[in-house]
């Protein structure tokens, strides 16, 4: 069913057909050796697809990374950036794309050891920034996003061929249950949800506010929440969550006054490079989904950088 | 500033000016007797503005009062009256109004003298019942319900004079943190937040899908949240919240397959009878807003009046 002329295609999605659930083939952790996290911390990645450590940034690095924010968001210059979504009604930034290539700061950050060493563990070798963004989700009215694998956007319309990436999301403030955490299914990265629909052309323009083709039936999530269960990521500024790319996650709106902002890092292996997309349209944009494949090295700190 | 010809206006509201604070004047506990709830039960509602009790109804309890309502949900004759909220887009049952009248097992519930007995202390002798309704939030795509106090709705387009009412909400589904539970502020209820803006014809039949009017400006809500905080009522089903007629509250939407269903009761003293509504305008439909007035007579068990 690929529609990818040179590659094979293990996970068809979007081919027109119903939903239905493909068993994953790859390994969720692809090393065997334990140096960064521990052999309890990889065995509970394996089985629930996720990792959330407290505390693993200061509320100093929180600090800094949150003013140089600040300041590219008051950049009438920049705003006109492709990479700068801003929000429908008004002139505020919503998200920004390619963050680690705009700002030096995040793009030390997200070769810092802390993060970096992980990731190699858990990809096994060396790895790149696939996409990076940060998202500002302010309070009062910040809409939710519906469930969805990201593996099943970035195999149809980026080509990524197989389950080799891991995303990172750093909190840069509070998630309390009530402001919209990020929620995730433990476990259900080991299926793939073949979705129903057909990508449209330019599908991201639309897929990056709300997400309706890839998204998986009410009658499969309803199994999937059936046989496991929810989880929200909730935690102080400087937490951070490792989960796969391929684990069931959304979130809820957030009416409360308390914004949410994190930082996100795809991290995908040199060794699962982009293909042609398999929906059989045309790659997104370079600034959602990178194609120079530039390995990361790990730095001691990232704030010694600048 | 009052729009009512007859009565006194303590509490101005959608007058066209700005939003401000106006300190509630009226007691929140209106008796100094302990008989159903102890000292420290009526020192944390008065302190608070809520009260939640467990398993207050057994799961048999829970199990009738959810077959009744999925009888009348699939009623299709009873679709047609007024008191039946549907869906937008589909036939499906969102709320009904009057339950307490429409069903004589609700109107037992109503009565029941573990609610009753709590309402007649707190507002301190005899009640009747203002509005009704059971709600059916359902799973996938339940809607939010932004920052309101009731008393401010019922104040100005009902003619409820005074802060001396109470509203109950029983669940009937387990609210986890994540689909949507109610989110109360705890002490806002001292205080009555005047909306600006003013209140349009026939507004309940906007509100209830969405209210815009008659709620508090960002900045009036950031600063209750810091004075305080939220609270969100998580429980079982066969949980109860009392909650004070001017407390601000509201509820993020729900993305999970978990419904949240409640019945929800407010108690208005005879003591406080509604007058004109001090809008000016006509007042809501007596499903919405009884005029009728008759107190309420506690009963051992609602079961056993069926």
């Amino acid at each position: 069913m690929s529609q990818n002329k040179f590659e094979m295609d293990f996970y068809p999605t979007r081919t027109g057909s119903e939903s239905k659930i493909i068993s994953r083939t790859d390994p969720v952790v692809y090393s065997d050796s334990y140096d960064e996290l521990t052999k309890e911390q990889v065995e509970f990645f394996e089985k629930n697809g996720y990792l959330i450590f407290e505390n693993m940034f200061s509320s100093d690095e929180i600090s800094t990374l949150f003013d140089e924010l600040t300041s590219l968001s008051y950049d009438e210059t920049k705003k006109e950036m492709p990479q700068f979504i801003l929000e429908e009604t008004k002139r505020d930034v919503r998200s920004i794309f390619e963050i680690h290539k705009i700002s030096e700061l995040y793009g030390g950050l997200c070769r810092d050891k802390r993060i970096l060493k992980i990731i190699q563990q858990l990809l096994r070798g060396k790895a790149y920034i696939h996409q990076s963004r940060v998202n500002l989700k302010p309070g009062f009215d910040g809409k939710e996003f519906y469930w969805h694998s990201d593996f099943e956007t970035w195999h149809s319309e980026d080509g990524m061929p197989k389950m080799r990436a891991v995303s990172c999301s750093i909190s840069l403030t509070k998630n309390y249950e009530f402001n919209g955490p990020l929620m995730v299914i433990p476990g259900s990265h080991k299926e793939f949800v073949s979705c129903s629909g057909k990508t449209p052309d330019e599908h991201y323009k639309q897929s990056l506010k709300r997400q309706e083709i890839g998204t998986p039936d009410k009658e499969i999530l309803e199994k999937m929440v059936d046989k496991s269960e929810i989880v929200s990521a909730k935690g102080g500024a400087g937490s951070v969550i490792f989960f796969d790319c391929n684990i069931m996650h959304g979130s809820n709106g957030n009416i409360t006054p308390y914004p949410r902002s994190n930082v996100f890092f795809v991290y995908n292996s040199i060794y699962n490079k982009l293909v042609e997309p398999f929906c059989g349209l045309n790659p997104r944009p370079d600034y959602i989904a990178d194609r120079e494949f530039l390995p990361l090295e790990p730095v001691d700190n990232f704030l010694d950088l600048n």
